[in-house]
């Protein structure tokens, strides 16, 4: 770990070593009790001391009756208790000692001006004892390098290089799966719920400092310290990418945000040119956000807007040449070099133009080694853009017209499969220039699976692909430029 | 069936009674044998002649020297024979008075002078013998509910209501997977490469008279008749919707048509104006204009732009609040008295504003069914747009929490999840207005694929959902305006 994020003040509340659970019981139907669940489900590794009023045991670990009973002062206290309450415990966590808190309880801000009054007072005893506090009205946060997840849904997946920082509970614990079908995981990523201490900027600035963040997503509902945002979020976008979604540009999105955690949302375009002076990406929904986490943290910077597209099947070529297009990258002409060496290995029908588009697969077997190798080695491509279909069912006929035998088939299909995924992934390595596929089949088919797994982003359109690799050169024009132009 | 299809001059060429097959053999590694696989695959019920000078069975079949050894003159003839002979034995398909043919064979107009030379050849035999011809350069058609598919990849899923007129063939094939896992079908799908006879405005028109054909979707690289498009089209989008993507917009998706099936795009403008005077919706992507299928086939009409969200999730109710106001939906506060009525079914921290925010589920049971009906039955609702996220795990800890066994939960909890989905899907038939879901899981996930099965679309991000949300208004708009105002 870098030094600087060990500093961080938020290092401990997302690294905790040991953890005080209050509102975990063995009523595993109740908020507290499926939180302390996740966290035990994960595997975390340090010590968890649920504190309660009259169970002796929960979950199978020993509980306790008060935070001042517990043998170590915790690195961290987690609260899902009933509102009222709330302010009195922390308090009693602060005289202990412990300076890290997650609120998950409710009823503050959110709620009007009762709330806020609540809301003020936990303010005032996170002041007192100079804790850092996450939240109320939060899920809390997902470390699974750490093993430590305390929102109330299981971690799936596995570890990643995706930072986030949420004013919605739901964008870290609904994308467990989503990230996971896409071979992608969170780094760590934050709820940051009503933010009366610990905010997006802080969140953003943690995961800034953060070596296992590549790229970092952000879900805003409206943003309170603007100025603070804007350096910090320009300083961390110099370092690596931030990508946001943004909800509260339209009216109804503006109302929805208010009755969900009071944050206040301004025009869309305040915010559009605010993202656009930090070097921010902004995406257009909860699934462009993670395609451009996904192409900004798995590649490289291209050298340039020029794509070229390999194909085997007309339309999908022109649809990825019509989606560049619109994306404002360019499909360059492959050098006549590259076109002759190319014309070894495709059928007579093929088209060298870009698309490059085989019309089919003379051999299986150089569609994801010899072809691109030749494509990406000509200077004129900067990114290269793979359609994918079924390479498993291309081989296995291949190899059945070759003779053998159906087991003979299986094995050979299998390794030749993991063979064709590493040549690719060899490619990525060796010519550092950015590659990518799109399919329309699920990407759960194993060798699309197996692409994702060795860190080639494949996505689910052609309209997708271009998006993101449209992102990632405006990322790198923008870093080329010495963070002057915008990036969106 | 209705008289009007069985008179259309592509119905026998769709619907064949039996086939004589040219270009298929044993060696399964070429287009056409796997082409004749893939209609065995499906279980053509006609019968099916193939032709070959050698062999004497094919993939079981018996095979016939020459056409004119056939024991009857089949409906239907498909050539995937060298492009030098396709002439040739067109004209003996005519001479034995085959009336309908598919030619799959390539080397025509689309490369250059001399193909373009072919090409003329065979629509002078397609004239001479009153054929009627789909290609060259295509892969056929698919029309599932005759159990008929002779293009080169099997058939997957279901028959089902999406028409679609392709000039891709991958926009045929490689769709049968892509629609099967959002459980639709295609009724009939033609692809319809170089057009030297039948062309895009043919197979629109016969869609257009189709009863199983609910919606059609386009994929358009050019449009050769503009007028007979314009006017086809028209009648067809007054009975039933049509979907467009076309490619040919950009700069670079016309050079990549072009050198797909040589038809000559226009700008977009053109293509975009012309759309609207048809009534035809745009799509802007291959998976956005099955999105828009889904929904116009699956759906009532609206009778507004009103749309009530229901979530139990701040953040993705937010996320759909701001998709459907930038695309121009209304979200209507509900009345005092649904308001009332909902309070019953809902805990304390709910939001009984537009999104219906739930904030968690107090009884799960509710959540398909008394909560939507009293939603849907408020007069302001026009259209519902609920979040699906695991409503499975939901119910099973709910029946946990009620003592049952392991054993009982299992059970209790599918016959649950059945019934929570017919509840829905009852509510759906009840007070014909649309009801759509969205989710960031898998639409694989058992409780979102059988509301899918039921005929409820349910869609992976809510921009997803509020663009076909949108589309589905705009052509009941322009429906109810006589086809005046324009829909896109």
């Amino acid at each position: 770990m870098h030094s600087e994020i060990l500093k961080h003040s938020l290092y401990r509340m997302a690294n905790p070593r040991s953890i005080a659970f209050f509102g975990a019981s063995n009523n595993i139907s109740s908020m507290g009790s499926n939180q302390l669940a996740s966290l035990l489900a994960l595997g975390f590794e340090g010590a968890i001391y649920p504190v309660h009023p009259k169970e002796r045991r929960i979950q199978g670990l020993q509980a306790y009756q008060e935070v001042d009973d517990l043998p170590e002062v915790p690195d961290l206290a987690i609260l899902v208790l009933p509102t009222k309450i709330v302010a009195d415990i922390l308090a009693a966590c602060g005289r202990k000692g412990i300076r890290h808190a997650i609120v998950v309880s409710g009823g503050f801000r959110e709620i009007g001006p009762e709330g806020l009054q609540r809301e003020k007072q936990i303010a005032e005893v996170v002041h007192r004892y100079g804790m850092r506090l996450l939240g109320p009205n939060c899920i809390g946060i997902a470390n699974p390098h750490h093993k430590f997840n305390c929102t109330f849904l299981e971690f799936e997946g596995q570890p990643g290089f995706v930072g986030m920082a949420s004013q919605s509970g739901s964008f870290i614990t609904q994308m467990f799966n989503l990230l996971a079908r896409r071979g992608l995981g969170f780094s760590t990523a934050f709820s940051v719920g009503n933010e009366a201490d610990v905010d997006l900027v802080d969140c953003l600035e943690y995961l800034g400092a953060c070596p296992r963040t590549r790229v970092i997503a952000l879900y805003i509902e409206g943003i309170r310290r603007g100025r603070a945002f804007v350096e910090t979020a320009r300083a961390v976008a110099t370092r690596k990418p931030v990508v946001a979604f943004y909800v509260g540009g339209s009216e109804t999105g503006q109302r929805a945000g208010l009755s969900h955690t009071g944050a206040m949302a301004g025009p869309d375009a305040l915010y559009e040119g605010m993202f656009r002076q930090c070097g921010i990406l902004r995406a257009r929904s909860v699934t462009e956000m993670f395609d451009l986490c996904h192409a900004l943290g798995a590649l490289p910077a291209p050298g340039g807007r020029g794509v070229v597209i390999q194909t085997h099947s007309g339309g999908p070529g022109a649809a990825a040449a019509d989606a560049c297009g619109r994306e404002g990258l360019q499909l360059p002409d492959l050098s006549s070099s590259t076109r002759e060496a190319l014309s070894r290995f495709v059928p007579l029908t093929s088209s060298l133009n870009n698309p490059v588009d085989l019309t089919y697969m003379k051999n299986p077997l150089d569609y994801f080694s010899s072809i691109p190798g030749r494509i990406l080695q000509d200077p004129r491509t900067d990114m290269l853009l793979i359609y994918v279909l079924m390479p498993g069912q291309t081989i296995r006929r291949a190899l059945k017209h070759m003779g053998l035998s159906e087991e003979e088939i299986q094995n050979q299909s299998a390794q030749l499969l993991e063979q064709q995924c590493r040549a690719l992934a060899a490619l990525l390595e060796r010519f550092q220039k950015p590659v990518a596929g799109y399919t329309f089949r699920s990407l759960q088919d194993p060798f699309t699976r197996s692409l994702l797994e060795m860190g080639i982003p494949v996505f689910s359109d052609a309209d997708r692909a271009a998006r993101a690799l449209r992102a990632l050169h405006r990322y790198a024009e923008w870093q080329k430029a010495g963070n002057a132009a915008p990036p969106t």
